[in-house]
């Protein structure tokens, strides 16, 4: 039997038994009852609005998983074509997703007969992609019970012990994805679709962006590169050309996302906002437009908490810029000024410090950078999540960009001036010595390689650590979770006198699978314990990339060659990431990168700003010869920056002019499809024109022959005897165009005879 | 027979005879058979097409008047319903303009329904304004041939003759405009949707505009007087309020120019573009979407046209520029150097040269920007407009403000050093007086006050100027060359002996008019001979003000005050300029002030830098307390400027995102619209759920009671037997919800069980 089997498991390991969402299901001991009664109501919610069930016990006892699947195809047509209308009412798709022309008369035909030009316009016209699919039941899933769904919404209120809801891998597309991906060097359209048909457009879009960003590094690495043999550090030349490339870069993107977008065809969709089920009002209103009932929040109350911001954006300022000047100064004067005792191993402290401080702070940070986001209280999701992002990109400006900036604005040039201060230090250490005995100090000097050497620290091996440690970590602690978890069972086991077999072990009083959902089942009870992936983490890491790449890379010209190695690899490792590190992604749509762009944009006009006074603090070996920060040209640097920032203006001013210009593929896309619709109505106006010329009245063709003379004659005799208002009688004088065209040649050649008798 | 005439004169005077247009003709002597044979093609082409038309002798002798009407209403309505869609395919309309529902099912219905259903919805849902109408028949009139138009191109091609295409003037509303308009402080929304309805929501836009600009100029007036009171001149106070007045006018202003494109109607009819008539096509191509055919204008040679800006705005400088310094320092020797004789007649010099040469060069260069832009060959007519504009503002740019910048930031900073130099025309006037003679020179002081009188100048006497042109030149220069004609056919007429009554004074050998339309005619040729009207022009003006106030009013704190008295007069000129002194302008249609609001944008900018430097330079009195350009710290400058700029971007940042959280009458309109047909849609679409929900299938609801075991008992036997695949299998082992719940419950209740046992 085992033998026969084995085809078929190979079969069933790509089988995901036609399961859209697993939902995975906690009962906590202390609660059971209320779980019991919660998951009925559960089954009964979703069975409601039309899903099929199917229970399974879960890894652990107290876990159950619920496999749900859109019970008819029906079901799901009949839900596409509203989200698909729902979309043509919101402009994303450019014409009503008709089958054909018959459905519009509506009114005679039958049902069926409107039945089958449906299901003929899924099978040919427009195609439901996979991401498509589990995007729709996910929102009949989550979306409330007043709007048709089942209302579920995981973790909170009535629902709270729904740990999750998630689809489940294909695995086999997953391992074709990962070998193809690790063969290519370079990924065309249509691997980006084929992550947009399985993942949504929210994740190709991530991928799409760092697929552009590593194609637009290969300049300024070849750039970089040359500059580094030839220029040296702090060459203008890099410092004009990096910033063109970043200005061209951010431009191009914004347009290939538009691009994108439209190929897509989910230009437009951040207008569908998807409400956040967090949200709290404080009254029902009733919208003075729609007349429909809106939860309405006061805007004052939310102004509030952004203002909030503020205080936020400070304490992030202080707590991990503290952090970051601390370790600064305690590293400067270890390994520059001081000289006494143990410095071999006082050289980590900094080090050491910022490792257990730094994510620790930050990690704090996020989460208060998350309360305040909830608490402003946002009605969209969208609007929720800019707000988040805002916010972190705060914590990481600071934690990524501050030592650097300390090193060149305040070490280098105003060096001289404060490390004497360092004595605190001196003297603290002084304390924990013999008293009297002065501290061996070496005499100070500004140590010009300092920069670099932090930058690339920064954008070599922390890149490389950052991405050892995104990848192993995760696949690290679930094994070691593993093993401890095997480890406790089996001494439970042995203390009950265990004799189950291996593939219980982790629920020793659970049941054995059905051979022939055994596997099926492991897969779906591992998938559930995955984490969830989250597409922001990944923007963030490129955005603060790009950050040093415009703001720093004057420095270490080589940047961009880093970079584009280590972009490479972090296209396959977040790929890898995907399929087998977190729960598959529900696959939302987006139409662009969200508010990651204006992140982008901010770093690349500050670039224009840093890197002007980077090349002129630093371009003759330091800032200052004598070291003193009242030698450098206060005016100069400040013209230097002014003049850098509005050249920078100036060019995104003429690129953005000439991107606009550009043609591509989707905006023509876009065209050809509006060209149809244009086409195809203006074709069934000319039946108008037809009726409209059948009535065009008198007065535009016949009359005959005749004398202006008599003609006016006619006209002021009708006026004599008083009929007609005199509109009638001005427009009956000439009648029909022959007779105009008499009576203006008359004038003509009355004129000429004139002329010439005016010449005799 | 006059006294009986009287009321019916009065009637008439009113009356335009139902005349939608009016061709002015000319027929020059030399080509008058050419003429004539254009003529009888002009009356076949304006009937082909369905006017009806009239042809009466114009004010002289070589020239006709043509007057052509719509000939019937249903061919108003077909036009109207045309263009109507277009514009809903277009995106300016939010739904098709259908009259009902029932029109969608045009299969069935025969077209006698159809007019009755149409005739409904332009009575009743959408009326028609003069303005559409008006906009409609000249489109008709000027539409290329194959485009179901006349194809009439005034001055051009085959048209040379015809010198223009006019609507005439509603006597009866244009008074009754002036007349209110003269009475009201403040216009309100209706009156501009007066201008709306009857010249189009072009000029409408600019009365918008001036209004908007004139109800925002309170504010800084208020202020700008209190500033004057208590803070005096350079107050930085004022300076800040002044530019962020100007922020919010300018977002507010795009905001406002949204909301009304959607109340009107308009919002996005830029992208119906308008083909230029003049373009020069390089050859014929074949679009790749369309498949249509296109004319095609390589966009490399437009691109080298268009680097002709460049030297173009360098010519600008140069010359103008020149002028203007040529003058301020020759200004500055005579008033604060020169001492010698006619310094009374001597002063009045640079005055002179600049009024006499700065309109010549002005003309002259404004020509070379028309002929420039006529040069790069645009396709369409905004492209066309966007591109003068910009080389206008140029001109006017320099024109208006080098003068008061060459004094705040040459002449006060640098005067002690440059104004030595000045000593050329010293050694120039030396030569013309006797020789060895030396010319009798003042000590030089530079002069604090000349600043603050520049500006007053610009910003009260030459606006004042500037009014008085603009309204009296035309109306005089019109009525000198009506007494010159009349005193010239007089003698003509005494030559010949004339007799004929005074009517007929300019055309002696015309035959008197028919008295009905005498009075009518004699307006129709007073109306030929206007001038056209430009809202450029007023919009430059307008815009060139706006620059005063937000770059100089720091000078002058009162400058608003000035500019609130003089708008309140420019709204009411403007009008009576367009009822008295224009031809009646075409009603386009537009959806913002177009180019102007980069202008705009450019100047709040600017200003503040500009500000920011003035009141740095000039806080103390004057620039440097030594009069030596050396001792101004420009570090300080730098930064100030840099600073305030900042500072400006910033807030223009915060404020563009509150201005758009705020609600409209426009934008709430077009959410209505959207919801109206939002709600119809989904209506419609509940059948659609309903038969959805017929097909369900098996699996929601039903289910006999069952224990677990039974069940997968018998889904084992099913697997053992070989029927149906593992994914059947899979799904039928729970049938149903109520199944799925028992097993659920079964599976809790064990959890709980073993927990249980566990603890004893």
């Amino acid at each position: 039997m085992a033998a026969s089997k084995s085809p078929d498991r190979d079969k069933q390991s790509h089988c995901n038994f036609d399961v859209d969402y697993v939902i995975a299901y906690d009962i906590p001991a202390k609660e059971s009852a209320e779980a019991e009664a919660a998951f009925t109501q559960l089954i009964e919610a979703l069975s409601a609005v039309g899903f099929a069930t199917e229970v399974r016990p879960g890894r652990t006892a107290s876990s159950l998983l619920v496999f749900v699947k859109l019970a008819s195809p029906s079901l799901l047509k009949s839900q596409i074509y509203r989200a698909r209308v729902q979309d043509w009412l919101f402009g994303v798709r450019p014409s009503a997703p008709a089958p054909s022309d018959s459905s519009n008369d509506t009114a005679a035909t039958t049902t069926t007969s409107k039945t089958d030009a449906v299901n003929r316009y899924f099978a040919e016209e427009e195609p439901v992609t996979e991401a498509e699919r589990l995007r729709l039941a996910y929102e009949l899933i989550t979306r409330p019970r007043n709007e048709g769904g089942a209302g579920v919404t995981p973790k909170r209120g009535q629902w709270r012990f729904v740990a999750s809801v998630f689809p489940l891998h294909d695995r086999a597309f997953n391992r074709a994805w990962i070998s193809a991906w690790s063969r290519k060097y370079y990924l065309d359209e249509s691997d980006i679709g084929n992550i947009r048909d399985r993942f949504g457009e929210r994740v190709a879009f991530y991928f799409a962006f760092l697929q552009s960003y590593f194609l637009f590094l290969v300049f300024p690495a070849a750039f970089g590169f040359a500059a580094w043999l030839l220029l040296g550090p702090f060459s203008w030349v890099y410092a004009v050309v990096n910033c063109l490339w970043a200005v061209v870069f951010f431009e191009h993107w914004k347009m290939k996302e538009v691009d994108l977008a439209v190929q897509w065809g989910v230009r437009g969709v951040g207008r569908i906002q998807l409400p956040r089920s967090q949200f709290q009002f404080d009254r029902e209103g009733i919208d003075p437009v729609t007349g429909e009932v809106v939860k309405v929040y006061s805007p004052y109350k939310r102004l509030q908490m952004q203002l909030l911001q503020g205080p936020f954006a400070l304490a992030c300022v202080v707590v991990l810029g503290g952090l970051i000047f601390s370790c600064f100064s305690i590293e400067v004067f270890i390994n520059e000024v001081y000289n006494g005792p143990f410095k071999q191993y006082l050289t980590f402290l900094p080090t050491i410090l910022l490792t257990i401080l730094n994510p620790t702070l930050t990690t704090l940070l996020t989460r208060l950078a998350e309360k305040l986001t909830e608490l402003e209280n946002y009605r969209t999701h969208d609007a929720h999540q800019a707000s988040f992002v805002q916010k972190i990109f705060v914590i990481n400006f600071i934690t990524s960009y501050l030592g650097i900036f300390l090193t060149a604005f305040v070490y280098v040039p105003f060096g001289k001036v404060l490390v004497p201060y360092l004595d605190v230090f001196h003297l603290t250490v002084q304390r924990f010595t013999a008293e009297g005995q002065s501290l061996p100090t070496k005499a100070w000097e500004i140590n010009p390689n300092r920069l670099t050497k932090q930058v690339i620290y920064f954008t070599v091996t922390a890149q490389v650590v950052n991405l050892a440690t995104e990848f192993i970590v995760p696949f690290a602690k679930r094994k070691v979770f593993r093993t401890v978890e095997r480890v406790q069972t089996g001494l439970s086991e042995k203390s009950a006198g265990g004799a189950t077999a291996a593939t219980t072990a982790t629920n020793p009083q659970r049941r054995p699978d059905e051979p022939e959902e055994a596997e099926f089942l492991e897969r779906a009870r591992e998938e559930a314990e995955l984490d969830e992936y989250d597409v922001t983490i990944d923007y963030r890491e490129m955005v603060v990339q790009f950050g040093y790449l415009s703001l720093f890379s004057v420095v270490w010209p080589l940047t961009a060659c880093s970079f584009l190695v280590n972009n490479w690899v972090e296209a396959r490792s977040d790929a890898m990431k995907i399929a087998s590190n977190s729960k598959r992604p529900i696959p939302w749509r987006a139409d662009s990168i969200g508010p990651w762009l204006d992140a982008l944009g901010f770093l690349s006009w500050l670039g224009s700003l840093i890197s002007a006074a980077l090349v002129f603090l630093f371009k003759n070996g330091t800032a200052s010869p004598s070291g003193s920060p009242w030698d450098i040209r206060a005016w100069a640097l400040l013209l230097a920056v002014l003049f850098a920032e509005h050249l920078y203006m100036l060019v995104q001013l003429i690129v953005r002019g000439v991107v606009q210009k550009l043609d591509s593929p989707g905006l023509q896309k876009e065209r050809s499809e509006r060209y149809a619709i244009r086409k195809r109505l203006l074709e069934k106006m000319v039946e108008w024109d037809v009726s409209a010329a059948e009535t065009h009245g008198p007065g535009v063709t016949g009359g005959e022959k005749i004398t202006r003379t008599a003609l006016e004659e006619e006209a002021r005799k009708l006026s004599v005897v008083g009929e007609g208002r005199p509109e009638q009688l001005f427009w009956q004088r000439q009648r029909g165009a022959d007779e105009t065209i008499q009576v203006g040649r008359a004038l003509i050649a009355e004129t000429a005879a004139n002329k010439t008798e005016g010449k005799h």
